[in-house]
């Protein structure tokens, strides 16, 4: 699989700038580029505690991601999944402590504990007040009592950012901190492997399985599981952090991993909300990347027992996109669907002449069915023909309950009867015609110019002009030349029809995708409907009496 | 490949739940599940113009990512990659719609702009005041007049959304809507194909390819290219926007497809900034996941000359965590390298007893090379000898550079010494140890004290307590004793290294996760060599000479 990127060698360091050139400025680095990766606030004024945090790319949007005001004062970054240098840590703390000193936010891999500890004593030998904390907040190992660091570092880098924001001294951050890293619990699951730049994809994970108890740099979990959906993940999981959690209400942390949708982190949120710790999830932070094992098709979900003044901080906004904010479960607010669903039934009357004129027109629909199925099927699934034809059926079969009497209200019920009886693009566009010219009458246009609105909102939303070999390009003329006579309209319906055979490049519906060659000579279905119509009733005279109502079959 | 669903028939009302849930209350939905899945403000009162868009599921966070105030009003859910019904869009077009009407933001698919055209008109025939938009920013298929509606639906979203927000009337928004939609262009480029829930993955593109011109749904691009890298796909992208793009500065939005990992993304937003219309870009959106198809590996890049009117109004903040802001793109700021970052190098001094002290160190520690690699063979990977007896080596060539007149800074300067020659943890770890130390001593400690501090501080950093079976063991207790005497201290050392062999389950370092039974009756080699040092000290006390520097060799 190939990924988005250039060298292997350069891939955080172009990552750094992309996001550093979106920053608008907020985000800065220092210089040393390959080897020193920094990035820090650009507004930083060293007059409160500094918080630095880091370790290796792969995780993002950590941590660069959640530098900002009221989160980290700065990130460094190592190659993917590996600790940054005592060097480039150094340099970090160096840029951003003043006297109110500074907090080293550390997750519990070996190499970034050796790494900040080592820069934190060299720091210290310049005079800087150098605090460090440690997370370790995986919970999948629970007789291994060095846990990694993963997710739940959120909530550490949330607590003391806002702290420290606020003006408070370095033991009041670093302990707050480590009362929250005392009581965070973290557990991940993935169904798939991540791919590390440059590195061939390890396909580790048989299907039907998934990985119980991940870190984030792609070493296997714990225990590899039976998967089978997503209520049963999620139920797997809580029932891990179950025993580690007290009665209190809690936040959760639900992260996506990677790869994971979006779609289907939506889902696992709503399994979290209704699994067996959901009430004590009083509050939610994500689902969002925040976390991340490159594009690992996983998540996981921290919790915390956080205090009110704790809640509070967390829930200060911070202008980070990465930062999901805090919200709180509630249930499903569910309103009442909206009167008018049911479309107004008008009621049936009689009129003899629009009867006859109706069931004419589909008649001649049922009658050339054949003849329309077989133009259709130059360019289509030949089934023009049988879908007018059935629409037709039902028509014939809904006259009793028409209000034939009143042609403004009739206009609006054919609309509504096409629009249940007749499947497909062309139903729906049918409908939009009768409904639309129903409205134009209802409104004073007279009947023809209310046919001329539907066809026009039917353009609209058919997206047919003349030309584009529809039914348009027999209906459009047909319609224009009504005013003189019917014959006339017939005439012009036939015209446009037949034109329809020499358009060799269809450019709406479905005719528009098929090669040119093979619609030359043939005349499209819709229009070639349309000229019927028209045609019939020049030939019948005496269904002039529905003169109004005329068009509104064609 | 499993997916994070339950039943794919509920993945739909499942994640509508799980997003309702999280929204703090923020969202409501209509009733009529599972057919109709209408998402709205829970705070809409009808007071002002309503926006309602939707469609096909799958594009998470579009739709009901973006319902909120100064954005949506309400987003209607069909099913994956599946158009709404009719019903729902209008119960949704009910169920916000007041005097001020509402505009529908419909992206061009034929079934969505047939039963979003539909629903109108049956809005209508109540008389409510419905237009409706059709966005039709795809620039893959330039000759097809009825481009696809993708990801620069959003700009459309922002703008109408802020514009309705402020009290705007229907035409104006609508026609806001329409100048965004003619001056869109987007494209998109991925590396796979979507996972569609309950579907089997199609596998179309070949390893090294990838498809240019998508739409949303998972049909195939327009083209197959062949793939390099980051910079050529942009390249390609950016070659066909520029076509369509005038002289003035754009807003871009860089969208992520679903799969792309953030640190990809970044990547690419680094060679956007960098590319032929790098220059014209002024502002973005993103990189984000805004309008995805599903899990797909791939991205869009969506560009609008937008005026400042605009731009204020996409600038406008909204609380949706989906929707990631403006940000202005600036050249990255670099600073410089701070100072400090070159250590500190002491003057070198003479001292002839601390010099006789130091080499019979060292001496020790090659003279053990065998003897600990062996101990080491049976817990790791043998090596402990040779990483000892190297730096101690190194030691000896740096003898005459050293404060050997100054035991305070000599403890420093031999920290530093081993962190620059001596690899892996063991070496960190004995920096740290001297670094600390040093600093107590600095800081006014005694030396014994000093190297208290220097243990605490490594095993803080480290993680081994006492019984851990790593080289405190015998360390700890030869300091606690030295005040005695190095006779004392040295059988502490050896009693501790002693027990090692005795302690069967190592819980820090590497030997915690080798089975039991292997380390049974095998001194730790740390200890041993911890050991082995105080006690040749005690066998030579001429070398007491030295006695405050003594056991900063240990």
């Amino acid at each position: 699989m190939s990924q988005f990127i250039n060298r292997k060698e350069n891939v955080v360091t172009e990552a750094i700038d992309g996001v550093l050139a979106a920053s608008g400025g907020a985000l800065c680095r220092l210089d040393g580029y390959p080897h020193i990766r920094v990035v820090l606030r650009a507004d930083w004024d060293r007059s409160k505690v500094a918080l630095v945090s880091g370790g290796g790319s792969g995780h993002e949007p950590a941590h660069i991601g959640f530098v900002g005001r009221g989160m980290l004062t700065a990130a460094v970054c190592g190659d993917v999944f590996a600790s940054p240098s005592v060097d480039a840590i150094l340099a970090g703390i160096l840029a951003v402590t003043g006297p109110a000193g500074c907090l080293l936010i550390v997750k519990n891999y070996t190499g970034d504990r050796l790494n900040f500890g080592l820069a934190a004593e060299r720091a210290r030998a310049y005079g800087l007040n150098v605090s460090m904390v440690i997370v370790d907040d995986d919970i999948a190992l629970p007789d291994l009592p060095q846990a990694r660091g993963v997710a739940g570092t959120l909530f550490v880098h949330k607590i003391a950012g806002a702290l420290a924001e606020s003006g408070a001294d370095l033991d009041t951050v670093a302990s707050a901190a480590r009362k929250v890293i005392s009581g965070t619990h973290t557990i991940g699951m993935s169904l798939d492997t991540c791919t590390v730049p440059g590195s061939p994809k390890e396909h580790r994970i048989p299907e039907g399985h998934a990985e119980l108890g991940l870190g984030i740099h792609g070493e296997a979990g714990v225990e590899q599981v039976a998967y089978s959906d997503a209520k049963a993940a999620v139920a797997a999981m809580v029932e891990r952090l179950r025993a580690a959690m007290d009665d209190r209400p809690h936040i959760a942390l639900l992260n996506n991993l990677g790869g994971t949708s979006i779609l289907e982190m939506s889902v696992l949120a709503h399994e979290l909300v209704h699994s067996a710790i959901g009430g004590r999830i009083a509050h939610l932070v994500g689902p969002a990347p925040m976390m991340t094992s490159l594009d690992m098709r996983g998540f996981s979900i921290s919790v915390y027992p956080a205090e009110k003044a704790e809640l509070e901080l967390l829930s200060r906004p911070v202008a980070l996109p990465a930062w999901p904010g805090v919200s709180t479960i509630k249930p499903v607010a569910v309103l009442a669907l909206p009167d008018g669903l049911t479309p107004i039934t008008p009621l049936p009357s009689r009129h003899e002449a629009t009867r006859q004129f109706l069931l004419a027109c589909c008649n001649v629909l049922i009658e050339a069915e054949k003849d329309l199925n077989a133009l259709d099927a130059k360019s289509g699934d030949g089934d023009t023909g049988s879908t007018l034809a059935g629409a037709a059926r039902a028509l014939i079969h809904a006259l009793d309950r028409l209000p034939l009497s009143d042609h403004t209200q009739l206009l609006r019920a054919i609309g509504q009867e096409l629009s249940q009886t007749m499947g497909g693009s062309s139903g729906v566009l049918l409908a939009i015609f009768f409904a639309a010219a129903g409205d134009g009458a209802s409104s004073g246009l007279s009947i023809r110019e209310a046919l001329k609105a539907g066809l026009a909102r039917m353009q609209e939303i058919g997206g047919a002009q003349i030309g584009d070999r529809t039914m348009v390009d027999a209906l459009s003329p047909a319609l224009d030349a009504l005013d003189e006579s019917v014959g006339v309209a017939a005439e012009a319906a036939r015209a446009g029809a037949d034109l329809t055979a020499t358009l060799v490049r269809a450019r709406a519906g479905r005719a528009a995708y098929i090669n040119a060659k093979q619609l030359e000579g043939h005349v499209d279905p819709g229009a070639e409907a349309v000229a019927r119509l028209f045609e019939h009733l020049a030939r019948h005279p005496s269904l002039d009496a529905a003169r109004p109502a005329v068009a509104s079959a064609g």
